[in-house]
């Protein structure tokens, strides 16, 4: 028989007013509703590659069966605090990867390298994960995904790039909402939905519009 | 010992006027430079995945060591002329998927589904491997990735989503370029370094910013 201990999947989270690059279709409440629907199919998602979600949260928060932290400092120093005392190995995944399957993020658990990175789109880092997180520095913001690679390589470790649409879609932008509609099966797309988003084709190409008071069938 | 026929691959790609989306920052000619560079990074990467690259031109046109079929027509036809007579299996990829490399494709060409499809941004469709092509239909424009899948499902095929974002990054806005920058290791990079395009940061966004004048060093 084999056994392995289940992995701490890190998932950064902020609860109060997110996603504000979207507050041209989505009030602020409705931006927090979103960012939540969004977290729960990541939480499933996690939970079905095997790792145990742990919600990392900028204020006291509560989700359902998930264990919260709440550390109110910057993404970097949160995380490094965490990676500074942690001797196991750890999963990052940001809160907005909601196109996320078991499948995809098992082939991030499954590297045979160091460290397993996953870029976001615009040179960010959208997932990471550190078999020993003490020899790793999160350095996010800006071309995080090419610092990241660099700081692996001052620790001397090996990184393995994986190479996923899923989840190197991150939801900041309009137009993500887009692949949402298209990939997403969970909460994410149920929410837009509910709230009168549908896809329009308009010159051949394609975006979201919201139908207001459009009410739920 | 194992003998496999190798599968031919179908690039459509438009040598007159390309990429008008990027006319903000590059010139007419220089859209042709880039949009060459890039079917130079297609065509190795298909080559080294081991199928045979075929241009399929909408203008006479030469690419060394490539063939070439020029068929004035637009895509759907043009490839549905091509589909109607092919008993064998065919590979479509897109022309500007620079980031593509041999193992991703090779990814597609392993399906065991009856189809391998890849989505684009904005839901379409950047890369088809069809083992019956007489027994599908192209319709490109607007969300050709969600008609696919009914095309498939109407003619009874089975399907493959290959999960790959190298494959799923079509390169036609000027933010695409980060991607190119960060991710291509092949011509396209260089034309955009050439031509001097770097990477710059602001307020935590990546972006790209084309310093004029700049020679090469």
């Amino acid at each position: 028989m084999y056994a392995r201990m289940s992995t701490d999947a890190i998932i950064p989270f902020k609860p109060v007013n997110p996603k504000t690059r979207l507050s041209s279709v989505l009030g602020r409440e409705e931006r927090e509703e979103f960012a939540r629907a969004m977290l729960e199919d990541v939480v499933e998602a996690v939970r079905g590659s095997g790792a145990i979600p742990v919600i990392l949260s900028t204020q006291p928060f509560s989700h359902q069966g998930v264990a919260v932290e709440v550390i109110a400092a910057g993404l970097n120093d949160s995380l490094n605090q965490v990676f500074k005392k942690r001797d196991a190995p750890l999963f990052l995944v940001m809160a907005d990867l909601c196109l996320a399957t078991p499948e995809a993020l098992r082939r991030v658990l499954s590297t045979t390298a160091d460290i397993g990175i996953v870029p976001g789109r615009g040179g960010g880092t959208n997932i990471l994960y550190l078999k020993d997180p003490r020899r790793f520095r999160a350095d996010f913001y800006g071309a995080s995904f090419v610092k990241h690679l660099q700081v692996a390589s001052e620790f001397g470790a090996t990184h393995e790039v994986v190479d996923s649409f899923r989840l190197h879609t991150d939801i900041d932008e309009v137009e993500d909402l887009v692949e949402v509609l298209i990939h997403n099966t969970g909460k994410s797309r149920e929410f837009l939905l509910s709230r009168g988003f549908s896809l329009v084709t308009e010159h051949g190409r394609v975006s979201v519009k919201r139908y207001p008071h459009k009410q739920a069938l």
